[in-house]
Parts: structure tokens; C-alpha cells; sequence
């Protein structure tokens, strides 16, 4: 009986997936046309050629505006197979069924404040032989205030409370230990949640979360950016922002699994690179 | 008697590698001084902590000048052991056996004028239980002058010529195929030459073409510097530059195989992070 209401559960879920992540997409921009005031989501949607490993696309939506100085908001629906390289490595998959079907939400944010954070979020679906929702979200700010960071966090502990007791304690390491850069040996930001391969036994309960987790980065997000986005800057605090932007950089082109593995399985090169910051700077 | 006269040269072989990567070092920076008219090299001498993988150390020289926007200029001397992860892909070295010795001289340099090219340059010996020269240099111009490449692959082709016949057109290639972007699908620059784990049979013979490459390069590059600095450019033009500067750093951190190995085995992370460029933009 549970067993049957958990294969009906999957049955429609790609499309509730979808539905969420693109409606997620949605009041995410919405939002934050409203704190920028200026700038205008651009929507280029994007379908891959049909070629032998991957098909499907998605819709990018940038906004250059006057708090956000390059925001990327981007969903993604695709589905194909693999390379031999790849697919020992993911759950479910392997050279003799390297199928997959993938769908989510992925958003970087450079604000134009140094006062301001850069932000990640990422919520998604796979399906393998296995199917999982995974994701997070992480804050790099380049003055940290206190407030900000435990506003952030206290956010997305709710979410992971709703989920089971402790998912937050367990999240919030996966992020620091993933979100490091060892060349660097620094943290990349003020960390957040991570987490991939739910398997709670409920998908119903593991969609759940990754709603809550949507949710909880928009409300936690936006709050920070109304706080901070009117306060004056130096051109100092500008350029300490330019380099330290530097570091996210090194970690996504270096270490970020989503960026690798996208760029090296010949994914949408413009959709993966709006992770990099508008301007940078190596002194 | 050839096996002896060769060995007789490898006894030595280490301190005259040294030697001329030292010297090589100094004159570049001499001339670069002398081009620039206002900024000096800056040196910073380095030593590794000594840790169980890697000892030695090097000097790193950067200068921030009016023609060089930045650039560095890289002498390093290390030994150690390979990581077990790295072992088994360098030529002569195993888990079993992972000792190495290196040394070499690496040069990136970053122009402030967009109509300057951007260059690279890296000479190196390495030894495991094999003993080889490698290096190569390639030229990144923004706005490209056919005169610049031409001349560039000029003195390049010489240096080559006097080696092998063949070695010219083999190198050429080899760097056309390393400098390459898949993600973009476009090459980095307009090549140079590239060559790794040299073996003609004799060790003089590699050396005086390594040493023919250094002193090439200085005067190939030097000219395009003189022939280009004092060309006027427009904000458009630099805003180019900056732009296509990205793919540098895309490539550098995805794809550059000294990069990454010296990031991923605990090396000097300001001196190979160098390479980066002043100012970027990914817009």
C-alpha cells in the first residue's frame, strides 16, 4: 500500500517537478525586479541540438540592473544518456544504462554593492535507474554582517526542521565542506545548505523539502537585499568585492561539480558560465 | 661511448638547467623593465614549508607597470614525491617510485593596451626515473596583427629548425590542440609551439633547444611589445580585451594541466595563480 502510493507519487512527479522549478524560476525574478527597480529579467530560452548524448533545453533569464549588477535565473529540462566517463559515477547510472533525466533551478547572483552578498541557490531533480531531488543554497558576502548570516541560515534551518531534525546540521556541513576551495584553504563564503541523493523513503516528503528550500532561499535572499541595497559604498569596498569575486571563480571553474560536469558533457556553455561575476579582478 | 658522453652530460645536467632558467629569468625581466620605462619587477623569493609531498622553492617576480599591466615571471626548483593519484600519469614515475625534480622558468603576461597580445611562456626540466625538457610559448592577441603572429612564428619555427626538421610543424600542432577551449569551441590565441618529455637521444642536443625556445621567445616577444605599446586604443577596444581575457582564465582553470596539477598537489598557489589576468569581465 505504501509501496503503491510511492510508485503513484513518481508517476506524475516530473511534471510537479517542473512545475515547481519553473514557477520557483518565476517569483524569483519577480521579486527581484521589484528590489531592483530598473532592470529587466532577459529570458533567452535554449534547446540543445539533438545530438546522441543530451537533448531537452531550458529558458536562461538574465537581469543586468542597479542592485543586481549580473543575475542568472536559470531552468532546465534534459534528458539523454551519459558518456562512459560520466556515468559511473552517478547514482543509478553506469556504462551499460547511462540514461538520465534532469531538471531544476540554478541561480547566481553578483550584486553590484559590496555590501550586498553574492548568492547560489540550486534546487533539481535526477533520474536515474534511482531518482533524487538535491540542491541548495549558499551566501558569499564581501562584509559580512552578522545579521545577515544568521537570517540566511535561520531560514533554511526551518526548511531542513521540516524535513527531519537532523537535516540541518548534516546540510549545513555538506555545504562548508563543499563550498572550500583547498588551494586556498578558505572557505568560499558564509555557507548555507547543501545536500544531493535524497532518499528519505517519501518522495513525496523529499519534494516537500526542496519546496520549503526554494522557498526559504527567496524569503531569506530578498530580505538581505532590502537591507543592504540602499547603504553607501566606497570604492575601496568595491574593489575588495572585485577580488574576492576572484575566488568564486577559482572554485566554479575548478571544483564545482555542476560547472565541470556541465562544460566537460557538452552542456549550454552561456547557461553554465552566468556563474561567473560580471567583473573581476587578480591584483 | 655515446652512453658514456651522455651520462656525463646528465651528471651536470641539473645545475646548467638551473643556470639557464635563472638567467633567462633576468634577462626577460631586464628587457621587460626596459620596455615598460616605468614599473619594476617586484621579487618575492618562496620556500615550501617542508612537507611530506614537495620541498624547494623559487622566486616569483610580478610587475604592475604602464605597458605590462601585469605580468609574472616564474623560477622554480622543487623535489619531492608525486601524489598517488598523480604518479601513475607522469612518464618514469609509479606509486612504487614517485620521486620527481623540476625546475623551470613560466611567464604570463597581461598588456594594458588591448593591441598588445597577451603571451605565455614556460620552459621546464623534469626528472623521475626518466630525465626531459618540455615548454612551449603561445601568443594571445585581442585585436591580432598578422604581422605579430608571423614574426612571433618566425623565430619560434628557427629555434625549431635547428633541433629537427620535423620538430616545427610537430609543436606548432601540439600547441594547437592544448590551447583549446571545447567548451567554447574556439582556440585560446594564435598558437606557438608546445612540447613535452623530449627524447632525441641527446640531452645536449634538448637542452640547446629549450635554451633556443627561451631566447627566441624574449626576442619574438620583445619586438611585438615595442612595434604595438604606443598605439592608441579606445575604451571599446579595452572592453573587448577584458571580455576575451575571461577565456584565459576559463581555460587556465579548467583545462591547464600545470595549473591544475600544481593547485591540486599543495604548490605555490600565488605564484601558479599568477597567470591570471589584472581585470576581467564576463558580461
Amino acid at each position: 500500500m505504501a509501496e503503491a502510493a510511492k510508485k503513484m507519487t513518481t508517476a506524475d512527479m516530473p511534471e510537479r517537478a517542473i512545475a515547481y522549478f519553473q514557477d520557483l524560476q518565476n517569483r524569483i525574478c519577480a521579486r527581484f525586479e521589484s528590489l531592483d527597480g530598473v532592470g529587466r529579467f532577459e529570458k533567452t530560452p535554449w534547446q540543445k541540438e539533438p545530438d546522441s548524448l543530451m537533448q531537452g533545453g531550458g529558458e536562461m533569464r538574465v537581469m543586468k540592473g542597479d542592485v543586481f549588477e549580473k543575475v542568472g535565473v536559470n531552468f532546465s529540462h534534459v534528458h539523454g544518456r551519459f558518456s562512459d566517463e560520466f556515468a559511473p559515477s552517478i547514482p543509478g547510472a553506469s556504462k551499460e544504462n547511462p540514461q538520465f533525466w534532469a531538471s531544476g533551478v540554478s541561480l547566481v547572483a553578483h550584486m553590484r554593492s559590496p555590501l550586498v552578498p553574492a548568492v547560489h541557490m540550486n534546487v533539481r531533480r535526477i533520474v536515474t535507474t534511482k531518482a533524487w531531488f538535491g540542491g541548495g543554497a549558499d551566501l558569499t558576502p564581501y562584509f559580512p554582517f552578522e545579521e545577515d548570516t544568521q537570517s540566511f541560515h535561520t531560514h533554511l534551518k526551518a526548511a531542513c526542521d521540516s524535513y527531519r531534525p537532523d537535516a540541518y546540521a548534516e546540510y549545513k556541513a555538506w555545504c562548508d565542506r563543499y563550498f572550500f576551495l583547498p588551494h586556498r584553504n578558505e572557505p568560499r563564503g558564509v555557507g548555507g545548505i547543501f545536500f544531493d541523493n535524497l532518499e528519505s523513503g517519501s518522495e513525496e516528503a523529499d519534494f516537500a523539502f526542496v519546496q520549503a528550500v526554494g522557498d526559504a532561499f527567496l524569503t531569506a535572499y530578498a530580505d538581505i537585499v532590502a537591507r543592504r541595497k540602499d547603504l553607501p559604498w566606497t570604492p575601496e569596498q568595491r574593489e575588495h568585492q572585485l577580488v574576492r569575486r576572484g575566488r568564486y571563480v577559482e572554485f566554479n571553474l575548478l571544483y564545482d561539480r555542476g560547472t565541470l560536469f556541465g562544460l566537460k558533457t557538452n552542456g549550454n556553455t552561456e547557461a553554465i558560465l552566468m556563474s561567473m561575476p560580471p567583473e573581476v579582478k587578480w591584483p
